[in-house]
């Protein structure tokens, strides 16, 4: 008897998450308390198996098909691993982006590659309205696909960044806070501060920050959102912070000073990304095909950008933390100062200090993912765990 | 006890296909009328396999070697679903054109991929005289590997479209006018229109049209092939589709006139290809490395299709066929008016109406796929199926 | 009983390679004697269970990531095969060379991409000084993350190809020697002739003639290294060969003379390199983006390669080995005459009564790096092969 997994097993069987089956994974505000909390206790499940060596696989054949329309390392080969853990085997969609622009071609070229596709991985940050709205193009056409009886199984998607929320990123940011902390239960009053950072790049997506007020305001945490003037995100997604953090006896606030954030933090994210506005006019730009229009709105935003190169996490920022011990967060890869840049989102010492936090951070990605494909593709998945149990079937042969 | 794949086997067991074994897949006239029926029951029987969450996974490992030298996305998805829905792991062969030029180096290629390799699908269709040549030589060139002791197996070719043929998707169109109808024995005297259609773009291969002539005959319809003067195909390929006519009891026949065609069709199959000898040019112009040639003939070539834009399945067309409800084929993508293009091959109404029937159409290629690598690659398929009814394994864990 | 299955096991019983358990495999000069006939004898068993439709999966799930910084289809498949062959599904890593520049990301993007990677395979081959350094950074990397709990496992590295040595080739080489004489025991006093032939093309990798010499050496052969004057390889590889021929009881000479080193040969391997000064050379230019002089140094190589044309294994020099017999060896492709160049390594008379035994000796590669793998990963490889042959299960369902 493994008294760790069966404690996993008796947990999800106290969660109410049966809406997950045969759903999706767009947003974290979609989900309920419950429904995120099925999705941690089943990736730490997984982990754990994997950990003692008890397979995962849940299947014996089917495809995970992957579309990054943005290139991808990381969140590439979480995908492939979360996939490939669950017995799924990758194939990449390598389209070019004009030629699933228009509705028609997106309905087909959805039902195309899910003859045999138990889920579909999305990446699409690039426009703001654009990527959210494209997931759930495809989901409407493979879900009609299997209502007309053209696939046998409707493949749930997984949102793997888009222009509103990074569900996956920030599902395993918690995880990890989870895990820190001791356990969600001892989150509440904590302050995070998610802060903008100085990078000497531009455009970086605004999934990570916003992904992060409208997740983490869900704990009972105090939410520090901070950013220069006119570093503003999407104001729906603040909406839906301001909410939760009603909903959970805890509070969400912005500052335009990086130290007022990090005061007393317990947690900080500083990180860069482009103003929610510039990023609606780039989106229009290249609608119009405006090539002029795009490189003079690059050269302001860098302009824009070099006046706050004061925003940086240093050591003496670290030293006004809770304790000078706040948890730095960083979904990677970070812009570290004299490292991979002059200035950049930290400096060197601290981000050295948390690198293999940093690592374990990462780490959790491909468990949310393969938790969010095990719990929309099987019905009963506690039961499913049990099994695999006594099924006892070993990942490696030793 | 499952009475409806027992029915398969079944008649999988009245049928003579031992040549199959250990065999390839170039063209269906090729095949004897059992060896197809044999296909068509096995891709039935795996889809019903599928359906019932039934592994029907034959290889522990493997590899499914891919060979596109033409952009693809359905035809690449549809093998790597064959491959994985058999237990083999799909690996791209993404080789130069001009790496694998001449006969020495397809040799030596085609023996250096193929160490692990139970199955290579290749996809080349550009150049008359030399897609289903190259196949040839690579299955010569494994043949002979196997012979000598250096592979130890041979795999199996499965063409998935060359300057010839495009097999795997003719046979599934003929499996969804055999589903549609009711059964091959209901296909006497139909009347089926294989028919040139606009389209703005040029040097649409011609496999299908002589695919469909090639194949469909065989069941004793009436095959009408229409297309404008100077849009001829293959010669060789006309003469196969008369023989086989004759044999079936059925009759092959050539117009014109599109509305001729249409007139009291039961299948209409309206689609764009380039002239015969036209391809025969560019292929020598391409051999020549003569790219004036090429833009020339290209020009030339859309004007002569600009003189056709009349040929288009229209309501108005669709109203003359029996009853005003032919069944509408096409392999998709299709240049539908107003929506993929001003002028295009099909009416959207038209197409719209026909969705549902066009995706079950492509969802049969990775099932005909899969049932041609099965056939080859195992000696009694029959037990075989049998005995994966014993195992009992599922697809998906529940 | 399976008596050959048996000796391969009783013989992996009698040597001593526990040192290979959760190792690397960088170059054959840092493994014992015993740890290499291990490889040998392991992949001869693989080989021998697939002959006889055995499953030899060992993985259940896991991913064997590539990284090639060179255009590669051999390689590519022969690590495919290996990792299929075993449960592993191959991801690739298509990281621009520039991204993974700095030791910081490579410690970074070892991490990331390892969560759920059992072994990484790497070529890296332009670069003097260089690609050998990256691999044993990247294992670092991942031998830190994994002692500090990132990594729920450090994959092994094999060295699919580096500046210094290509250990996969040379091993499934001498794989093919043994085999072609009957047992390693039978090469003491042999002749092996690494000769340098010409090539229409520069700059070819020194990673085989230098990876044949520390390895040939240690089987009691007469190696001898030819090549014309300024086409030296690494001294501190000659090194390595000088010491191995003392102690295995053999001898290492080097002639400038092609005629001199097939006179009486047992075994001969003409094949075009680069001189490894001048790609010392190269490798600053390239650090220092010098583009002129990099075109400046291929002007000269060419023209140096130019003044040795008559380096070429034709039927005259095949005739001065012993009794005109030798076997003649070649990683492939080989440049052959009239072929695929006007001038180059080899006859085509020479290379086509060859072919069958050069293809033979490619065969070997994937078992050779599924060997390498297995010894890595698994505790009691001999007890393993036993476990899987009462395991039973068969690679191809029947």
């Amino acid at each position: 008897m493994d008294a760790i997994l069966q404690g996993y097993i008796d947990k999800l069987n106290r969660l109410n998450f049966r809406q997950m089956y045969e759903g999706d994974f767009f947003l974290t505000w979609e989900k309920s308390g419950e429904e995120l909390e099925a999705v941690f206790t089943l990736a730490d499940a997984l982990r754990h198996m994997r950990e003692n060596n008890l397979s995962t696989k849940i299947f014996d054949s089917g495809l995970g098909v992957s579309l990054f329309r943005d290139n991808s390392t990381r969140t590439r080969f979480s995908f492939a691993s979360a996939c490939n853990l669950l017995g799924l085997e990758v194939q990449d969609l390598d389209e070019g982006k004009s030629q699933i622009a228009h509705g028609e071609t997106v309905r087909e070229t959805a039902n195309m590659i899910s003859f045999m596709a138990d889920v579909i991985g999305i990446r699409d940050d690039m426009y703001i309205g654009k990527g959210n709205a494209y997931m759930r193009q495809v989901v409407e056409a493979v879900r009609q696909g299997h209502a007309d009886g053209v696939l046998e199984q409707k493949p749930t998607l997984v949102n793997l960044q888009c222009d509103i929320d990074h569900p996956t990123q920030c599902m395993a940011d918690m995880l990890h806070i989870i895990h820190t902390f001791g356990g969600a239960e001892h989150l509440k009053g904590k302050k995070i501060a998610m802060t903008w950072a100085y990078s000497p790049s531009y455009g970086k997506p605004l999934s990570v920050p916003q992904g992060v007020i409208g997740l983490m305001t869900r704990f009972g945490m105090d939410v520090v959102l901070a950013h220069p003037e006119g570093y503003e995100v999407m104001p729906e997604v603040e909406a839906v912070a301001r909410k939760n953090a009603g909903a959970s006896g805890g509070s969400f606030s912005k500052t335009h000073s990086m130290a007022e954030a990090f005061q007393e933090a317990d947690i900080v994210y500083p990180k860069s990304w482009a103003p929610f506005a510039a990023m609606e006019r780039r989106t229009k730009l290249y609608a119009q095909g405006d090539a002029e229009g795009i490189k003079a709105l690059e050269k302001e935003l860098l302009a824009q950008n070099a006046r706050h190169k004061d925003w940086c996490c240093t050591e003496e920022l670290m030293r006004t933390t809770r304790d000078g011990k706040a948890l730095y967060l960083h979904c990677l890869p970070a812009d570290i100062n004299g490292v991979s840049c002059v200035d950049g989102e930290v400096e060197a010492s601290v981000f050295d200090r948390y690198r293999t936090p940093l690592y374990k951070q990462a780490s959790f990605k491909p468990y949310i993912i393969a938790a969010m494909i095990f719990l929309a593709k099987v019905k009963d998945p506690a039961g499913a765990l049990k099994a695999l149990q006594e099924r006892g079937s070993a990942r490696k042969f030793c």
